[in-house]
């Protein structure tokens, strides 16, 4: 795994870093792809050799042109396709026997026109796997190095972005468009600016990696319609953010089955739950964003000032209704007020007016200047409870908006505490609002994406610190036991496992089985009643049903050796008359358990991210308010917890208004051999324990029910 | 109150439009609000005559300056007063006694700056009242008619507003500068501009009032601080709503406990629980906003475009993307993408090359031109199953922006299905946006904020048929008797009421107490029992106890007459130690419920919007969940059980996943029933039954426990 990602790393150097670019296919049409792409890496001044390819050509642009790549005479690091996609095989093939090694494709009409193109894509990667070239795209927009050692404008964007430390990655190539004017507009800048289209070849994951070690990049910003290594991601998005303590912040779209299937029509992409791929964007550490602008906004909060050391921040307004506007902001995204120290009140008290309010939020008055600002920017910043401040602005007649943002912007200088803005309006506070983007403090048009932005930065630095879940090894795990009884239910091919030999299967994983056995005369499921204790349960076991209780095959809370026997009867006719035709195995006698918590765990298998373990609290919780959570297997104990911790289903089982603690751990445990056992086997399907009765805290957990579907041996 | 509306009415005539207008206290110093005032009056091209009143000054810019306001020889309409708070007063006396009937106070110093303000403001009332004046404000930003027959910016904004059909009212005047300049750049037009500030006497509602006739007022926007009369404004808000079927967009700030005490002490505001105001908004009709942005999202949807007829929008766009992302928002948003007719299909067939995606979201191809944009537009206006569409565009090389800009504006001229527009990016764009402004085309920055305003609209005009809500007639009310028993329990001066006081008052109301009585033996208790059915269950009673089950005072589930005699012991020897002082009145016996579903009903009191009905399911549900719902009383049968919908809890009750149907009309009955004690008896602080239990269709409902809590008599 290493070996190969280093390989990897080693292909895309020459990528971002050519010392020598070959655009093949160029032509002398400008307003075309071809053209404006040679034009575009010209006009960016290049800061290397540009070769032009173009079969018709002598010269392009004062450029010459060769016919084929072939016939350039020099090295050649980096060649960008252009040619239409019945041609660019040849093309590639051409560049392979070049040497060239890195290789980025911008001509459409592949994967994403179905079939046909399908198979022109398969033909581009074997030829780049013969000559172990990589590739990025086809059906991209090209690639952006702003490191002015390179200056590399790959792409037909109409013009260079900023330099800056905030690398854009983009399954769509039109997005780009969209996102290269707006970041423009508010002066935001990246390092890298990459469009990967069908991702063919080099995948965000490779890039993921690249960008790990890429001084220039701070943040890292994907748009994504399908993930196709969803555990891939996972591993390298965990790598990338423990080991380098950057932010990766992605909009996956296709959020509802309607989006879905629309991106599928647009890039053939398949993708799996939505709510499974949140779950596991979570678990690796990723910030799941639902537009470009939340993204953006996060992103300058990240790149620009400093991590907040606590919730806590100061507001200073000009206006008491948007103060009270960005407190309720602020409290909702879970921030809280500053309290101020009485040095600050103090300080405050002289230098504002008797109308201002001194207190969080500060209010300087309609009719404040510059001054009043600076006073209690500064007042705040030395405030020990304060840990950012929010600076709100409307444009009064008094207001000297322009030299409030200048001034802002020295005071931020070198503060190791974050500020951000948001003045409101649109004209007037226009060339204010730019100053502040030009000297990159974050500024935001609601108090929401400010206090939202904030609260990001804040979870994700508290959560940075190195904490590589390891995965605990789970003791009296009977592996070899467990592959024979897995064998021995699937060689008759079924796929639906019913409760026995599910609960048979999950005891080698050290479940918590009930006590109980099969029985197949009404003695012997006495005896075992009396062997495990009154009062037990009985259930029919048939390969034939699968609703027992609608079959009435189920009687609870037996006492005695005579309610066992009567129950033995009732079991026996009520399913002779629901089911006349099932074969009666015999029934199963479990111990009656009562006091408990009654929960669901689960396993399911997600397209993109493989095995999953479900929970949620039991019957009318999971059905009505869908109080479930997803982590993707396996998982450590702290994800395992996470998982409980992150439903309303946490408050109950912790023991609120007077109800016991239950023992979470017993569940915590339960997850992760779960987790295991899906890993271990791929072909459980699908896996469900309904009801998992959880006991008081140190009581442990036992399985109620539990039955598995398995993928149909081909 | 019809009289005293028109009354009202009658006098806000000439404060909108006045044929004269007196700034009294302006002054020669540019810069302050006294002179900067009479500019904008003047500025602005005023309809009429306006009278500089100035002490010190001959004359203003240009105009002859009064001494005082007695001193100008003709009529005045309307004063404004610019003076310091100090002497308001006394120019208000003398506007008194010149016969002016409407006056702007534009001058702050009053109850927002505390005690001393207060009394000065209360001073003005009683001058306005000795007068039969109207007042604006104190301390506010002016009044603003853009009406060209007037034509007034009486307010110290620095330009005329565009003349439009949206109203905007506020509480806060800084907020109307952010406003106003949020406006002018997106060419949103105004008819009323509103800063009412302390409203010390014209409130919000008198102005909801006159806004309902005002024949230029399409849509009303509000940013509120305080809401002081909840129940007026609920009132005229539905009158509004229903007689000219103008929406109501209101922003109240103070969400948070936070934010409330922010606002709290910004205009010394009092304000209720945020959710019982989130709940009287939605009885009253009223969009609540939580800012700016939002509010005009939804403010240009109701003003621009006819209103969509279902939720079904076509998506028209020229990159896959972002028409996945606006697919994911249409949903999220509640809307659906309408399914093309075989015609449309073919239309699109034909006109769009190839590769373009036919299906919804239509997806034009990234070098798509105006031409293909105005033929899927227009085939998607022709297809039946479309009621709106949604023009997405990006900013590629081949796109003319503004020509498609103007080409959408044209389209939607004189068409009866809305079109909403989110051309994305920033700079390129810029042109395009200001085109779609210009002709009222709604545009959205974000995907998100197009479909929720579209939702905003279709949901606001479907549920505008005429409904006025008529209170059902309740039967089986016995008032008199009931205002004997309140007057007995009030005698003894008790604020706490137990059980079987509480049950005794709401049998009055007719609600389904149920069948039990007080014993005083175990004999008495068995014969009880014996009447009203065994099982039973047996409470204790004692005005000392507060909490019965933690004295445990209560056994359940009776089957006989030793079953009673014994638990009749227990309770006593229970309470005996764990009370040893309380005094036991004796056994309450009642009926043992068996399934049924527990619910919570409540009485509450709001300082903003009065009695309220509380709905909810009961124990873990409304602790762990908060799944309850809030009805401003008395409650209409339609408004009971729209409580009951909103909540998850309704799919519980309505019978889900082979769980029994419950008896809807029995609570819907009981929430009615509560509602009008509640408005009976002011005297009722808070009321709990808990639990409610709901029995299966058509069986009614019983109540299981109850208390009560009443204001202390002083």
């Amino acid at each position: 795994m290493k070996n190969l990602l280093q390989l990897r790393q080693k292909n895309l150097g020459p990528l971002f870093h050519p010392k020598s670019v070959a655009i093949i296919g160029t032509n002398r049409v400008k307003g075309t792809v071809p053209h404006d792409i040679l034009e575009s890496i010209l006009k960016a001044e290049f800061n290397g050799i540009v070769y032009a390819v173009s079969p018709r050509e002598k010269s392009i642009k004062g450029i010459k042109a060769y016919k084929y790549v072939i016939d350039v005479p020099d090295d050649i690091d980096l060649a960008i396709l252009v040619f239409p996609s019945s041609v660019c095989h040849m093309a590639l093939e051409q560049c392979g026997q070049k040497g060239i090694k890195s290789v980025i494709i911008i001509s459409a009409g592949f994967r994403e026109v179905g079939e046909a193109g399908l198979e022109k894509e398969k033909q581009l990667i074997d030829i780049a796997r013969k000559y172990d070239m990589s590739l990025i795209g086809p059906n991209c927009l090209g690639v952006i190095n702003t490191d002015p050692e390179t200056n590399l404008n790959a792409s037909f964007a109409r013009e260079m972005p900023e330099r800056g430390s905030i690398a854009f990655l983009s399954q769509s190539g039109a997005l780009c468009t969209a996102v290269l004017d707006y970041a423009r507009a508010k002066h935001i800048g990246f390092s890298k600016f990459i469009s990967f289209g069908n991702k063919a070849d080099i995948s965000e994951i490779d890039l993921l990696y690249y960008l790990m070690d890429d001084d220039e990049t701070k943040v890292i910003l994907m748009y994504l319609e399908e993930v196709s290594d969803g555990v891939g991601l996972m591993k390298a998005a965990q790598e990338v953010i423990e080991k380098s303590g950057k932010p990766i912040l992605i909009i996956k779209s296709g959020r509802t089955n309607e989006g879905a299937s629309a991106a599928a029509s647009h890039t053939g992409s398949l993708t799996g739950k939505d709510e499974i791929c949140d779950a596991a964007f979570k678990q690796a550490g990723i910030i799941r964003c639902d537009h470009i602008e939340e993204m953006f906004n996060k992103a300058i909060a990240f790149a620009y000032q400093p991590p907040p050391e606590s919730q806590k921040v100061a507001i200073i307004t000009n206006a008491g209704g948007p103060g009270v506007l960005t407190t309720d902001a602020a409290i909702s995204s879970g921030l809280k007020l500053a309290k101020f120290s009485e040095e600050t009140t103090q300080i405050l008290k002289k230098a504002l007016p008797a109308t201002a309010n001194i207190n969080n939020p500060v209010d300087v008055i309609g009719d404040a200047r510059s001054d009043r600002y600076v006073t209690a920017i500064k007042a705040a910043f030395d405030d020990p409870d304060v840990a950012g401040v929010f600076v709100i602005l409307t444009p009064q007649s008094m207001t000297d908006i322009d030299t409030i943002a200048t001034d802002i912007a020295s005071i931020a200088e070198g503060e190791t505490k974050p500020i951000y803005t948001s003045f409101m309006g649109e004209k007037d506070v226009a060339s204010g609002i730019d100053l502040l983007q030009k000297h990159k403090i974050p500024h935001y048009s609601l108090p929401e994406s400010m206090c939202t932005s904030y609260a990001a930065v804040y979870h994700f630095h508290k959560h940075l610190q190195p904490k590589v879940h390891r995965l605990a090894a789970l003791e009296n795990i009977e592996g070899e036991l467990a592959r024979k009884l897995m064998d021995k239910v699937h060689s008759n091919g079924r796929s639906y496992i019913p409760e026995v030999e599910t609960i048979e299967l999950m005891q080698t994983y050290g479940l918590p089985v009930p006590s109980g056995k099969l029985a197949t005369t009404p003695d012997e499921a006495v005896n075992i009643a009396e062997e495990i204790g009154y009062p037990v349960v009985l259930k029919v076991v048939s390969n034939d049903i699968i609703h027992k209780s609608e079959a009435k095959g189920v009687e609870l809370n037996l006492g005695s050796a005579k309610e066992v026997k009567d129950a033995w009867e009732r079991i026996h006719s009520n399913v002779k008359l629901a089911m006349p035709d099932a074969f009666i195995a015999g029934l199963y006698v479990i111990r009656m358990i009562t006091g408990s918590e009654e929960i669901i765990l689960g396993i399911k298998r997600d397209p993109s991210f493989g095995p999953v373990v479900m929970f949620g609290l039991g019957g009318i919780f999971v059905e009505i308010f869908r109080d479930v959570s997803f982590g993707v297997a396996p998982l450590s104990r702290e994800e395992a917890l996470h998982m409980i911790e992150q439903t309303r289903a946490f408050k109950i089982l912790k023991g609120t208004r007077g109800r016991n603690p239950r023992d979470l751990d017993s569940i915590v445990d339960a997850i992760m051999r779960l987790g295991q056992l899906a890993v271990d086997f791929p072909e459980i399907d699908e896996l469900d324990i309904n009801p998992l009765f959880v006991l008081d805290e140190g009581k442990g957990s036992i399985i109620g029910d539990a039955r598995m579907i398995l993928t149909k041996t081909v």
